[in-house]
């Protein structure tokens, strides 16, 4: 459908812009997949259409920064059996890994919409997800090509395992050459599991210069099951973001403090995995930027929910509910390299992308106050209703 | 609709009968609101119609046995400045009588009607609601009419708190007499919150009597934000639940483990005010039973989400996914005296009632791998599909 549309009735508007106000009188009028206009109610112009929200929330929709959704296969028995008792051990990669490797690009393609338009449902509008699952040349790449059908950014991640069998020189070889090479068109990040069993400080800054050498931002899984340095080399090489951050030394904070670095935090798998969750407060006070996102893979956190995020950082990670949200749009955007700009997301403002949603309930707060009750009432991307 | 039905399909099967197992090959026939024919797919009986869960989970509906439904405005502000630091006072409860006191029945139950389908679009189909914001009279008696109209069960909260400005003396008398007659002709069970701040053990003992002289069940707030002593009168009076138990001694857990009473959990709650959870390990594996429930109120737990809860007790308070299942289904309808006869709920069996749900996933065990992601497909209560 084309033509203007006036969003009227808003109970609580949170746009992110400059003020950080959450408005209550204002309305706004979207068109050609942009917002026109922002302002006062009674003010608002003439418009093709007009819906009124009836007094509820409005906001940007939710920016997921860091998904796994390219993937074969389920692990809900490995799921039950760590709820039981049994610890999280990275090793379990593998058995998504052979299924991600039987698995056609079109399986894979089908099954990340899948859980894309599951999380439309819940209001992202906004999204990266990574290979990682294939983890030889053929499989990134096909995994690569997936994810660039599904996802807004998509991101590199050879370097989650070496696969069973390889030698670790040689497969370290392969993801910063031929593996990079056959990606390279359908990626804009490189990423690295930085953690014990996965990859060690030195190893993840061969595979991080190799991406940056090639064109690629960088993003690092770090301290995520212990102190391994990965937060700090983040911020050395100047990441976009640093993703996990479960296990922090002050000099970790510090660290972050100085770069522009994002610290991208996961709560959805330190609660499946039994991991503590990271210091949020602490990082916030230390005006560290921070964003929320779901870490959606069938491993370790297997939910497309922004809003469970939010609510979990609120309720159990000592954020207010304005600096969650906040943290699930802008400061995600702002770790994807789209928070300014013409297309920024994350936020909402004249001659923006129209990516917003409604709640039902009067004010964001409720995100919390109301947590596992399915708040999403509308959300439009683009400028389109897709729920 | 009237005639017979046939669910097929079914991935998996929790019927909680006595064999415990989740069944993998089951098909089952509804009729006249209840359960007809429950067996292997391959031999299912013909019907008049047909449903095909297509591999999903079939399981009983949630039995949510503890909520506050009955109330008027909202708390959210409060809730917000409790996430910024503010910590939980039981004087709060003033705020909600206030508003309740203002509110007409036709608004009450309008309010809680609205909560009552919330909670059934996420799979509950047998529900308990309490008065206890009116603490008068009229009100409570307007508070429980309300809520027989909306609810399975009511139970009769006079004792919830002392109203500011009352003598303790003079509305024990009321809750004890003519507050006790004037909702008597709605409610099954009378309840206390046994807490600093509400009744100590000996006001507690002397409501319940009262309330049991009447012909009422008992149900006990205990040992929420102290070891207040409710647990153990709870156990003591025979009482058919005590709700929170927080704070648990051994001689606590030992004292349920030698009575019938059910150890009610709220884990929401507890998220909410920034309680520990209660021992829920501890209890299951001292024989305790557990029940699982929302305690939804707009105070401290403003959810209907029984989904929430099961997945809170998995990933956060040592249950198991079958457990934390049992728990919400049939510990909690244990809890509420409904888990034998023919008017059983929380279980499916051959001449039960037919209230059941489906959930888009193979398996119970979704409810706890993919948090916050809203799973109910289908519900069905007494036969008829309203979800
Ligand atoms: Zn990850
Ligand atoms: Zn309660």
């Amino acid at each position: 459908m084309s033509g203007t549309e006036l969003i009227t009735g808003i109970g609580e508007l949170t746009t992110h812009d400059e003020s950080g106000e959450r408005r209550h009188d204002a309305a706004l009028v979207i068109g050609d997949g942009r917002i026109l206009w922002i302002g006062a109610a009674s003010q608002a112009p003439a418009a093709d259409r007009r819906t009124d929200v009836d007094g509820r929330a409005v906001l940007p929709g939710w920016v997921d920064s860091h998904t796994h959704l390219v993937f074969g296969g389920d692990r809900s028995a490995e799921f039950e059996a760590r709820m039981a008792g049994q610890k999280y051990a990275a090793g379990g990669i593998n058995t998504t890994v052979a299924a991600t490797r039987a698995a056609s690009e079109e399986q894979l393609v089908a099954t990340a919409l899948g859980l894309r338009h599951e999380a439309e449902t819940q209001g992202t509008t906004f999204l990266e997800t990574k290979t990682g699952y294939g983890l030889d040349v053929d499989s990134e790449a096909r995994s690569a090509r997936a994810a660039a059908r599904v996802a807004d950014v998509v991101s590199y991640l050879g370097a989650h395992i070496v696969p069973t069998g390889l030698d670790r020189r040689d497969y370290l070889d392969l993801v910063t050459g031929p593996m990079l090479a056959a990606v390279l068109p359908y990626v804009q990040f490189i990423d690295a599991f930085c953690e014990q069993g996965a990859f060690d400080v030195e190893e993840t800054r061969e595979v991080l210069l190799a991406g940056r050498a090639a064109g690629l931002g960088l993003r690092v899984h770090g301290n995520q099951l212990g102190f391994t340095g990965g937060v700090r080399l983040a911020a050395e090489l100047g990441a976009h973001s640093v993703d996990h951050c479960n296990y922090l030394e002050p000099s970790d904070i510090d660290a972050l403090a100085a770069s522009a670095t994002v610290a991208t935090l996961l709560p959805a798998c330190d609660l499946s995995t039994r991991q503590p969750f990271p210091p949020a407060r602490q990082l916030f006070d230390a005006g560290v930027t921070i964003a929320l996102a779901t870490n959606c893979n069938p491993g370790t956190s297997y939910t497309t929910s922004m809003p469970f995020c939010v609510a979990t950082a609120v309720l159990q990670m000592g954020l207010t509910v304005t600096e969650a949200v906040w943290a699930a749009t802008r400061g995600a955007a702002a770790s994807l390299g789209h928070d300014q700009g013409t297309d920024a997301v994350g936020s909402l403002r004249v001659g923006g992308l129209a990516d917003l949603q409604v709640l039902n309930a009067p004010s964001i707060s409720h995100l919390a106050y109301r947590p596992g009750v399915p708040l999403t009432a509308n959300v439009w991307r683009r400028g389109v209703r897709v729920a």
